[in-house]
């Protein structure tokens, strides 16, 4: 890794810590709630917080950067796409409002649309997930090897449950797959793709700052990334996409095809 | 709580941490996995290991009582009901052997069918749930709260989502709940009812080992529990059931219902 992003790793290493306390201290105050596009939509006053103060000390270390971050997204250009931060301040607000646990930052770094770092933080849990372009993936600054091959029908899948009835797709990965799960956060569900614990993560709906982080660590990992037919996911746009195992992977994208 | 109540849970506290390092330090064995009535029904021999271990305690210290465990429901004899325990020793095996986190160990213990002690140990995190009749529910030893009232729009719910896929009752509870989450162990997902984290859980399907701690839990702390139909578990039967808060039962009952 060059000194520019071994330099940057280290500048967010720093302020994730900074936000990871500010939202650990906030539980003791009363959040503000709001909804955004449907009463299960929410933000916070610290999803903004937090990713007002990203923003800050980006700006501050890298004055020509560009940020797309969930609260701020109509702010961004993608005509210069030289330098860009993905930010998701808190992934799984609804998790951070109703269970105080099950949520995390979701950081990441691009130079012309080749990712260099992505962050995973589980606030709670004090585990910090990053990828490194070429350099592997870490949990707490110890490398995490690839994860073994998990075929669909060994293995657990993850889906947002809420948009997948009525649908054909349900029946067949109810069937097909080893179980269901949802932790209702995409961060800790891309996780336990990434840690060998599920098999894979589809998610119906996506935003850029839901995917971004996770394509990094797939790339270090060997892990599939894709929209529900297979082609590749814009990381600036969002929508459908998967993080699978390898070995799960071609047999899950027959089922998320017709979705 | 009476002597005898008091010295009962002195041993179960010694025995689940015991019974909790012999599974912690089981992981660098290799398991034996069987499976059981279908292939996502696993059984290991830390299933067996830690019932027989269980099983032996409770013989030692009470010869007299009734044991029925999971992997050994064929032996239990339901016409003596002075002094029944019952035990899952490890609940979420499924996650035990995936995860290696998201299970628990469950246990109880009644009295002529009322329920005086309640234990739901989540072993990975080592947070010790547990419910003493008219004492109320600690978590390693402090005292935790009645859950706040939510009612079912304000409520995360989780299902056992395999068995939902083509019900009515999966696209009224998608659209009427908070929203979906399943962690895939019928304790663990109970506990996140009992600490005001979800509005309820439901399971299609459960044995009585799934269920009779948790009763002892609901009882102390005003949520209810029932068949999808409304009518009391038999905490020695199993069936469907559900544990909700209050506030979010009679919604929640009209949706299951028609499952």
């Amino acid at each position: 890794m060059n000194k520019y992003i071994q330099d940057t790793h280290a500048h967010v290493l720093i302020w994730l810590e900074e936000a990871a306390n500010m939202i650990r201290e906030s539980f003791t105050e009363q959040l503000i709630i709001e909804t955004k596009s449907n009463f299960s939509d929410l933000v916070t006053n610290m999803d903004k917080s937090v990713q007002n103060f990203f923003i800050q000390k980006i700006m501050e270390y890298y004055p020509t950067h560009q940020i797309l971050g969930e609260e701020s997204a109509e702010q961004f250009k993608d005509t210069n796409r030289e330098h860009v931060w993905v930010i998701d301040p808190i992934d799984g607000t609804a998790n951070f409002v109703k269970q105080q646990d099950h949520f995390c930052i979701l950081i990441s770094y691009y130079e012309n649309d080749i990712g260099k770092l992505g962050y995973i933080y589980d606030v709670m849990n004090k585990n910090l997930y990053y990828a490194i372009e070429n350099a592997g993936v870490f949990l707490n600054n110890s490398k995490l090897p690839t994860p073994p091959a998990i075929s669909l029908q060994e293995g657990l899948v993850s889906i947002d449950v809420r948009n997948w009835y009525g649908k054909a797709s349900l029946e067949r990965l109810a069937t097909e797959a080893f179980d269901i799960r949802y932790f209702g956060c995409g961060g800790i569900d891309s996780i336990h793709v990434i840690t060998g614990k599920f098999a894979a993560f589809a998610a119906s709906i996506a935003g850029p700052w839901d995917i971004a982080a996770q394509r990094i660590f797939a790339k270090e990992l060997g892990l599939c990334v894709s929209k529900f037919d297979g082609s590749d996911v814009n990381y600036l746009k969002g929508g459908n996409w998967v993080i699978s195992n390898k070995a799960a992977y071609e047999d899950l994208l027959t089922i998320v095809k017709e979705f």
